[in-house]
């Protein structure tokens, strides 16, 4: 097994540009913390190495014979996590960029920021049976720690497909999938709308809600009633709603 | 106006002991910070006294004239936040003790452990049109600071009342409403529970659920599908689904 013991050693310098969404961008890799991502990432066959902390053993059932292990020391195990209590055990994992939308129900998402709503409302998109998630120019970046540590392991469990959001709208319009936008103005009661097959449901940043120009796209426009004195919902509880309101049948 | 340099004197003292839960408890009061929450405090008339940053600018739309008010240096202001940016503006709040079930549909939480979760599930019974939110013994405390920032203010819109929970069932009961308790086994799909009038909505520990001493005093067991291959669901998001899908009707 090889054994890296220098957080200056050229490969760690090149894990931690995993880190950063450029990093990412250029190679198309993300890294992964902690056993249950890891374990889900070996699952979805997206590793392309595990590095583990000396002394982690991997666990047996995790048949991980076939990937490059490396082993590092503490100081280099902290050096690349971004969590409070590291695990010392990593994955460095490939993106998929092959999927294409095909007639199904989708979750979109337009300029999220917070990136604990992201990954909730993927792991929630993954839960109601949603084929896949769609991610517009502006929303946080999907393979951020904080991203995926909310996803709870559903980024590796359904596509999730990086495109312009007036491109997906067609190309679902395309696949006959009706696609149902947020609002709060001229919009009508969620539970009044008809969505006999798969839907499109596009969800909105956090403050200004979905762009007016991806509205006009839209065949319905939804909202989640407020009934006492709250502002507002928190962006992934109402995506939770909307999202098992309008999840595929079983 | 009287002004506070030090974080040493006995009236900081005094405030700072709000920040633990006993503090809270021997005396009835806590501390809210940020302008939001403080803003729903007055609005709710729950503030004893607002604490400001010296150069802070209490806004006139606030009708806060009645309030004692406190100036602090920015030493002392830093003592009392529990935020990475604090806002300079505080207040200390008097806790309700005399609020009653009646009847109406409550939300009801067994030992949930993340403040995030309380303070969201709160939010979301109030925009829900809930009556009031029942703390059983176990949930983390409702006047820690994290939970009243995930309230966004609800935590002042709808009584929340601390209680045995088998009590609170009971009392429901005699209201003649019907306690619906989230379970995995032996329960029933929650779109498929009737209930036409008011609801008890029990939640339970994020990782244990409902305790099952409670799940047998309840008229119905719910559960929410999990289609695709997620583990589970965040805890608020899965209790933002059921509120709003037992919510009271308009």
């Amino acid at each position: 097994m090889k054994k890296i013991s220098s957080a200056k050693n050229e490969i760690v310098k090149q894990w931690k540009k995993l880190l950063t969404k450029k990093g990412r961008m250029q190679t198309g890799r993300f890294l992964v913390e902690g056993e249950h991502l890891v374990e889900e990432a070996l699952r979805a066959g997206a590793t392309r190495e595990l590095i583990v902390r000396e002394g982690y053993e991997i666990p047996h059932a995790w048949k991980a014979d076939e990937i490059d292990v490396i082993e590092v020391t503490e100081s280099v195990a902290e050096a690349l996590s971004e969590t409070e209590t590291a695990q010392g055990i990593f994955a460095v994992c490939q993106m998929k960029s092959d999927a294409a939308i095909s007639r199904g129900s989708y979750l979109l998402l337009d300029r999220i920021q917070d990136p604990g709503n992201v990954g909730t409302m993927i792991r929630t998109a993954d839960a109601a049976g949603f084929a896949g998630v769609i991610i517009g120019q502006g929303t946080v970046d999907v393979f951020n720690s904080k991203v995926l540590r909310s996803t709870q392991g559903s980024v590796f469990h359904l596509p999730i497909i990086q495109m312009e959001l007036t491109e997906a709208i067609q190309a679902l319009h395309e696949e006959g999938v009706k696609v149902i936008g947020t609002a709060l103005e001229g919009a009508e009661l969620y539970t009044g709308i008809e969505a006999a097959g798969p839907v499109g449901l596009l969800i909105g940043n956090e403050a200004q809600g979905v762009a007016a120009e991806l509205l006009d796209h839209c065949d319905a426009k939804a909202y989640i009633p407020i009934r006492g004195k709250a502002e507002s919902l928190n962006a992934a509880v109402a995506a939770g709603i909307l999202l098992y309101h309008f999840a595929p049948a079983d």
